[in-house]
């Protein structure tokens, strides 16, 4: 007998004021409920802009306290409310000087499920993100919901095997990335193309790797940088779920928002891993040099 | 400056005796070497049939020793004598009732450039690799060649990330994965290309993680079983060569004998690694579970 989990990504345009992006976000959230949707994913950040594009002190006013913070309490609120498992990512506030990227994840009673802090924190012109976040100290830890264990992982962790197979053996039945990932609009057309393609397939590769399912959410739009001489970015949307053998269920625009609404069968991974057991053979016993930086 | 290194790739039918096969294999390596190429791969038990569809003993027959055996001699010797680089896969006899899945690597001079002893082995029905090879234990080492190092791996070893994350610690310049992966005939078509779909992506993938180049050769045709109760095993080839944003630069056919010749650009990897620097970020403090079976 199949499990179905019917899930929502939330696939949106963040550019604007904390007050008119929740707004929205709150109304995609009551329209995917109305939908069936059981577990609803949020993108990267969600509560505004991507203020990573520039080093500015000023931003760190963004960042609130978890839990206790206004998007805790209102995503917390409107969990309840609906009775959805609700996964956010916002801006922690920790301690003064200490922030963090991490994903909230909420239960269907209002309560918070658990955490999740990003682990790799990435650093480009443009993506400035190590000013602004101290790389996660919670490990690669799955959440426990009332609709399964949640292997959350945000972003630039999209990037690293080693943290989806970390969550896949400590029993995630989905991998969950809340992204914010876009072109430089100065690149062309081709690099544009290997890039999404790359950020697509690498994942989709995660989920063949460990035999699960795959939720990627991920921003879309132009959002300028407030540095003049810079080109901004340009969010490639394109959310997607994948399964267990990293066949594409459902992909979204690349230049508009879109709420996502897939049936994820939670019992299909089990299908797969009898056919293909990795898990089976993995050399435990050779793969000490993974803890190194590089084997020179 | 680009360095480009032309590499052939012989995708082929591997049903037939010894000598047929082999002089064939050998007819390919020199319309390679013709056509330019430094490096030649060769698909997984090249010298015959996939043997491992059923448990037999005289099948040990066919194991040779490394150096010494039948085959080290001639692919030595022609690796010599066209001045080229060649990766093999053999069936080692390493003493009496103790074998492996062994690629060996010719330098230009037909001197043993170095081995690989297949790390991962499967067992499923059709595939039954563990009754043929002692896992190996010379673990994830790339071998130095005239044309680079290259990060040798073999089939099933393909869907562990774990592996070709070592070898790129380890200084790997290309990934080759010589294989012998097929259909079961029984299977509908849209199983079919989920796991050639899969087989490719994830391979792919791991040029991504390690910004790296990615070689797949594999073995094409239907091969019967000599159990008369089994489908056999319908090779799907699709040999193909990836960039290290995992692009796909040429892909062989599904379903008949190929000889692929790329320009493979090994500066490019490290152009890609200073816009993707994946290796500067790993969390080599959190993956200590990796060495875990299960995290429970």
């Amino acid at each position: 007998m199949s499990r179905l989990l019917r899930t929502a990504l939330v696939q949106q345009k963040g550019f604007g004021d904390y007050k008119t992006v929740t707004a929205a976000t709150c109304e995609k959230i009551r329209q995917a409920v109305q939908k069936g949707a059981k577990l609803v994913v949020l993108q990267e950040l969600h509560t505004g802009p991507y203020f990573c594009q520039t080093e500015a002190t000023d931003q760190f006013d963004r960042a609130e306290a978890i839990p206790g913070g206004a998007s805790c309490q209102l995503f917390g609120d409107l969990a309840k409310e609906l009775g959805v498992v609700l996964v956010t990512s916002l801006f922690e506030r920790r301690a003064p000087g200490l922030y963090h990227n991490t994903a909230v994840v909420f239960e269907a009673d209002g309560s918070i499920a658990g955490i999740y802090r990003k682990m790799h924190i990435p650093d480009d012109p443009g993506f400035y993100e190590k000013f602004y976040f101290t790389p996660g100290d919670l490990g690669f830890k799955p959440i426990e919901t009332s609709v399964g264990k949640l292997g959350i992982l945000i972003c630039w962790d999209q990037w690293y095997p080693e943290a989806a197979r970390l969550m896949a053996l400590a029993g995630a039945e989905i991998l969950i990335y809340p992204t914010a990932i876009g072109w430089d609009p100065a690149d062309n057309d081709d690099e544009k193309q290997r890039q999404r393609d790359s950020w697509i397939l690498a994942q989709r590769a995660h989920g063949i790797s460990n035999g699960l399912p795959v939720v990627a959410v991920n921003r879309v739009g132009y959002e300028p940088s407030p540095d003049k001489h810079a080109t901004g970015i340009d969010f490639w949307g394109s959310s997607f779920v994948s399964g267990p053998q990293g066949e594409l269920l459902a992909e979204a625009a690349i230049d508009t928002e879109e709420l996502l609404i897939v049936d994820i069968d939670l019992t299909r991974s089990e299908d797969v891993r009898r056919i293909w057991p990795f898990l089976r053979d993995r050399r435990i016993d050779a793969y000490q040099d993974i803890l190194r930086r590089y084997i020179d």
